[in-house]
C-alpha cells in the first residue's frame, strides 16, 4: 500500500507532527454560536452561513494543534440543502488547514446502498471529500464490505460503531449473545454484541493493516466505559480507536488512558462541547469574554491536550 | 391525537385510497436512467439535474397507483451537495402529486445528535419534509426518544430497522442474547437480537398508537425472510412493517402475505429497482421499448399491485 493513500498512516503522521491525540468534534448548533455569528438571520441559509463561518473559525484556532476534525453530519443536515453545502465547504476548509476530516454520519445500508455512501464520503476525491466516516455494523460485515473496500481503494478510512457513549447504548450493545444458542447448538460462552463487532472490526483491521500495524478500519469506542475501552483496545490491536464522550459527556483524561498503544498512538480522543462552546464555559468564559471565543477554543484545546500529555502515553508522541 | 396530524393514519387512508400497499423506491442511479435523461452532462450538478428529473418522472408514472415513496438518501447522497438539493426537491414533487414520503436515510445517532436527525428530516414544516425516516437501532431505545417525540408533534414516523434484507443481515441480528447473561444472573431463554429489538419496536408503537390501532413507530423487515417476516408481524401488531426485498432482491407476492394485517394494512410493499428500473427489464424492455420508460414504469406497477391483490390481504384494501 503507498504510504501517502493510507489512511492509518496518514493518521499516525498527523498525531506525531502535532503531538496531540485530539479530534474538534464540529458540532456547530446555530442558537450556541458566538452572537456575531448570530446576527445576520434566522432562516435555514443564514443558519448555514452562520454555521459554516464558525467551522472555519475553529479549524483555523486549532489546527496547528490537532490531527483532525470530526464534522457532525446531523448538524448540517437539519439546515437543508445550504447546510450540506456548508459542509462540504467546511471540509474543504479544514483540508486546506492540513487537518484530517472524518464525517461522522453513522451511515450503512444493504449492499449496493452502502457502496453508494461509500463513493459518497470516502476519500478526497469523492464528491464530500472525507478521509474517513463512521458506519454502523447493525447490518452486519456483508453491509461493510463496500466501504473497507472502497476506503482501501481511495486511501480512507472508516470507524465501525462498536460501543457507544450514550448512557442507554447498551441496551442492545451489552447483550450477551452466542452464535452457537441461535443455530440451535450448545451455547458457546456468551459474549456480549459489541464483543462480536469488535471481533469483526480487528479482522477486517488486520487484513487492511499499513505499515504502522494499524488497518483503515477503526471502532468507535466511547471513553463514558473506561473499563470496556480497556478490554476493547487490547481486542483489536489493528484498529484506530475513536474516542467520543470526553469533556461534554464527563470523561477525562484518566478515563482514556488505556485507549492508547504504549507509542501513544491508536486513539483519537474527540471533544466537540467542550472545545467549540468553550467560550460560553468557566474558565474561559471569564478569561476572554465573548469577544475573544477564538482564543477560549484555542485555549480549551491546548488544556486538553496538556491534559491527555500528562496522563496517557501521548506523553510520548 | 389530531388524525389530519398522525402519520399512523394518514398512511392507512393513502393505501386505502389507491387500494395498494405499494411504496416505490427512488433510489437513482446514474448509470441506470434512460439515455435521453444521461445526455445532459456527466459531473454532479448534471448528474443531479438527471436523476431529479427522472425521480419526477417516476411520482408522475405512479402517483394514482401508490400510497408513497421511497428516496434512497445514499443515491442522492453521492451526488454531493447538489444531489441533496435535488432529494428536496423530489421530495417537494412528491407531496404535490399527493404521496407520503418516507426518506430512508437509516440514520442515528446519540441524543442531542438523534434531535438534530429528527429535526432535519420530520415533518413536513422540516427542511427536508419527509413524512416518515428509517432509523438505525444500534445505540438503543434512548437514541430513538428525540425521534419519536419529534415524529408525534410533527405528525410524521419512523421505521426501526428490524431485520434486513441483505443475505448477510443475520450476522448480529440473528445473534441469539439474553439480557440476564449479561447482567450476571440466570440466562433466559435466548432470544435474537432482532426479536429484542422489535420488543422495543412494539413498545413504542402501542405507546403512540393512534385511530387505525397503529402507532406512529413502524419497523423495517425484509421480504427475503418470510418466515421472520410471519413471526415479527405477531410480534409488533401496533407497527406498521416496511418490507424491501420484493422484486430486485428476489421475493415475490407470497413471501409477503404474512406481513398484512386482515384488512390488508400494517404493511408498505417496497420495490426499486423492479419498478424505477422496468424499462431495462422483459417483458416491459420488449413491451415498450427504450423511449416509453415511464409507461414501462406504470406497466410493472400496475403488475405488482394485481399481484399482491391476488396473493395478499391486500385484494380486501
Amino acid at each position: 500500500m503507498d504510504a501517502t493513500r493510507e489512511f492509518a498512516a496518514a493518521l499516525a503522521a498527523a498525531v506525531r507532527r502535532v503531538r496531540s491525540p485530539v479530534m474538534v468534534g464540529l458540532d456547530p448548533q446555530f442558537e450556541q454560536l458566538p452572537e456575531e455569528l448570530q446576527a445576520a438571520g434566522q432562516d435555514l441559509a443564514a443558519r448555514a452561513t452562520a454555521c459554516e463561518r464558525f467551522c472555519k473559525h475553529v479549524i483555523d484556532a486549532t489546527a496547528s494543534l490537532v490531527a483532525a476534525v470530526k464534522p457532525q453530519v446531523a448538524c448540517f443536515e437539519q439546515l437543508g440543502p445550504a447546510g450540506m453545502a456548508a459542509l462540504k465547504a467546511v471540509i474543504e476548509h479544514a483540508h486546506a488547514a492540513g487537518l484530517l476530516v472524518v464525517a461522522d454520519g453513522k451511515r450503512n445500508d444493504i449492499g449496493h446502498t452502502a457502496a453508494a455512501y461509500a463513493r459518497a464520503w470516502l476519500g478526497r476525491s469523492s464528491p464530500w471529500g472525507a478521509d474517513a466516516l463512521t458506519v454502523n455494523p447493525y447490518l452486519g460485515e456483508e453491509s461493510l464490505q463496500p466501504f473497507v473496500q472502497a476506503a482501501v481503494a481511495a486511501g480512507a478510512g472508516i470507524f465501525v460503531l462498536v460501543k457507544t457513549s450514550n448512557p442507554g447504548g447498551g441496551q442492545f450493545q451489552d447483550l450477551a449473545a452466542s452464535l452457537l444458542v441461535a443455530k440451535g447448538g450448545e451455547a458457546s460462552p456468551a459474549q456480549c454484541l459489541y464483543e462480536h463487532v469488535a471481533q469483526m472490526v480487528e479482522r477486517l483491521a488486520a487484513q487492511t493493516a499499513g505499515q504502522t500495524g494499524y488497518g483503515q478500519v477503526g471502532a468507535v469506542v466511547g471513553a463514558t466505559w473506561p473499563a470496556q475501552l480497556a478490554e476493547l483496545r487490547e481486542a483489536m490491536p489493528h484498529a484506530w480507536l475513536l474516542v467520543p464522550g470526553y469533556g461534554g459527556q464527563g470523561a477525562g483524561a484518566a478515563d482514556v488512558a488505556a485507549a492508547f498503544d504504549e507509542r501513544g498512538l491508536g486513539a483519537l480522543i474527540n471533544n466537540a462541547r467542550g472545545l467549540i462552546y468553550a467560550f460560553r464555559q468557566r474558565p474561559y468564559s471569564e478569561r476572554f469574554g465573548p469577544g475573544r471565543w477564538e482564543q477560549a477554543i484555542e485555549a480549551a484545546t491546548r488544556e486538553m491536550i496538556a491534559a491527555l500529555r500528562a496522563s496517557t502515553a501521548a506523553g510520548r508522541l
